[in-house]
């Protein structure tokens, strides 16, 4: 017997919960970074909200949350998502399926279910990487996909290192790395997300626009960082002649990723991050940093995009008179969800099936143990701004969707 | 009868004293700016330094420091430069200047000249506008060439007010403003400085490499803000088609800026700085500022160049679907340095007359009292970079000519 609907009253509270936790006054919308005082509040918060369900709550090696329903042991099934923000981003990516697995657990008990195998909400460390820049942090450390070492090494804008912030968070960054036994235990995962573009709000494959969906793939994606470097002088009194400006290649960079994706219906090349040294008015840049973020099909795919643009980026520099450096920060290829949990799900909740151009962190644990992500909804298909949205109805949908596909794998 | 030359040994040991205050680890070279801790550390080491010569050092109500040989009066003769940087700056711009005005006072000492008029060494504060984004900030208080109550609003990257800043330094900043009685006590103001470019390496008018110049004009110049708007989104879900990234016009506005300048021998435009919105390397910005420096023969010239740049801009953000508004920051007109005294120096140095395209505090003076400017030669023209150089040498020939100078001003 189908039990009453979730209650919105019940999501909209321990959404205001959130709406106050790491406000970006500056950039409008949230910043919330791995082991920042948003980030340390939003662990509290979470740490609370579980213990008040009866759950047992952990921290594992990596910085990442677990509540525990039953004994934590093999075959366990696990749902949650991340609490962090990309710099200025929206409320919904990442908490959203923090909120909506603490609702299907209590949607679960009023429903009666007894698990036969036990249930964990995680929050994964720092997924978006914007404070230290590699994205899925804790789900990579976890499962061995980064160098541990490489990892504490890693600094903030600031030119702290994630050792020394994890530390303060409480979390020993000697520690860190991968975790084998916690991975061994995952029978499946099942991350609720809100979607990052229109698939659902327009037509979904099945012909019909539709409040959920279940992910088929993320597409390959990575990150590199172009330096280019010249020669630092007077703005006022050195003629363009004598210039060799790297902002020159730097602005070449943006337009060449815009042509090549042009060119390629379905892959995103972005230029979101742009650092000139030393970044004065009035004067030539000796150095500008510029980090693109490129999305298409395949590994290859994505890696011909790349080169195109950086084989445009080299013939302006060379032009100017400028050095080129490129470095891969990160590639993930295409990850392809568990095809039959994808379908099961689809066919249950009667949701099409949809790809996503967006890195998760059901996407690195996809390569070890069955994992599959629900969509909400997105009116505007508006992502990593303040203007992110997704209606409460579609949430709560969202909320029982993810009750409904956790009850079946609790059997 | 000539005094012995000024020793090396003398510049190098007030040279060592700056070498180490306020370095720039990040960007390398100096990054000293108006009433941070590497200004009040050089404020104390001039004060000290002036002290030692038995000048009487007082600060003005705009927080330029004064050091005074004879009793402060009418007809004074006035030497000196800035103490600051622009961010990441080299070790000349500025103090060459003080330093130099200094062992003057010394030369002149040796010589035995008995002043018949007051001298005073004067460091301008925050010539640069390095940190409040306003250029020759403690001139323009005092001569008031800009109001009093917009400069204590400005605030620097990190959100302190000018007035808290200069409040910390131990100036009022409720008595900042116009100071005409001081104005009318400068008799003359000659200011040294290192050259910003490379007029006097390669062959000055007179024909032949020079070590020192007289300044003959300070071409216009101005600082534009373009800001543009579009939406932010996420990078790897939001197709070409959907993309109104103000990345793509900021980029068009740097390849604007070269091309109007390639067009006019002798025009600079620079991009120097630009500020994406939010700044992620995963999302598409919803709004960048970029910062276009022009100087161009006078300002008419500058304006028709600037319009230019703007007309190419405003047509890529429409095509993108974005908003631009531009806010001029400043805008300084052609200045002729006092062409009698420009002839009188260059005939009694023996040095070329050349022009520029920096400002400095003796521009924004000139409008009021009879003003020259001297120029070290620079090897390689760099300038507000690491690499700037003069050599000691030069140096050495820059005090000899200022103590020259100010002889003459002095009888």
């Amino acid at each position: 017997m189908r039990t009453p609907p979730v209650e919105p009253s019940r999501f909209a509270s321990l959404w205001s919960d959130l709406a106050v936790i790491g406000r970006d006054r500056l950039r409008g919308g949230y910043s919330r970074h791995g082991f920042d005082d948003a980030d340390l509040h939003l662990r509290e918060w979470f740490t609370a909200q579980a213990q008040r369900r009866g759950l047992d709550v952990e921290t594992d090696r990596n910085g990442n949350v677990w509540a525990w329903w039953g004994t934590p042991g093999a075959g366990a099934v696990v749902t949650g998502s991340h609490l962090d923000s990309v710099p200025g981003g929206g409320a919904f990516d990442g908490p959203l399926g923090v909120v909506s697995a603490l609702l299907a657990v209590d949607e679960l008990r009023v429903r009666g279910v007894r698990p036969t195998r036990p249930l964990a909400v995680a929050c994964f460390t720092e997924e978006e990487g914007g404070r230290f820049g590699l994205a899925c942090l804790g789900s990579r450390l976890m499962t061995g996909a980064v160098d541990a070492d490489q990892v504490r090494r890693l600094h903030d804008g600031a030119g702290q290192t994630l050792a020394e912030a994890a530390r303060r968070a409480g979390v020993d960054p000697a520690h860190m790395g991968p975790d084998p036994e916690r991975v061994a235990m995952i029978g499946s995962f099942i991350e609720l997300h809100v979607e990052q573009g229109r698939l659902l709000k327009s037509a979904s494959p099945a012909g019909a626009p539709a409040a959920i969906g279940v992910g088929s793939e993320i597409v390959a994606h990575g990150r590199w960082r172009l330096s280019l470097t010249g020669e630092g002088n007077h703005a006022g009194t050195t003629v363009a002649d004598d210039r060799h400006d790297p902002m020159i290649p730097a602005a070449a960079t943006v337009l060449a990723a815009r042509r090549a994706i042009t060119a390629r219906p379905g892959a995103v090349a972005t230029v979101g991050r742009i650092q000139p040294v030393p970044g004065g008015t009035n004067v030539i840049a000796s150095r500008v940093d510029v980090w693109l973020d490129a999305r298409y099909l395949d590994g290859a795919a994505t890696g011909e995009l790349v080169d195109e643009i950086v084989a445009a980026v080299r013939e302006e520099a060379a032009l100017e008179g400028c050095a080129l450096t490129v470095h891969r920060e990160s590639m993930s290829d295409r990850v392809d969800f568990d095809p039959g949990l994808a379908m099961q799900l689809a066919e249950q909740l009667g949701a099409p099936i949809v790809p996503t151009g967006a890195g998760h962190d059901a996407g690195v644990l996809a390569a070890h143990v069955p994992s599959a992500m629900l969509f909400v909804r997105n009116p505007t298909g508006i992502s990593h701004a303040p203007g992110e949205h997704a209606e409460t109805a579609d949430c709560i949908t969202g909320v029982e969707a993810l009750a409904d596909a956790l009850e079946v794998q609790l059997r």
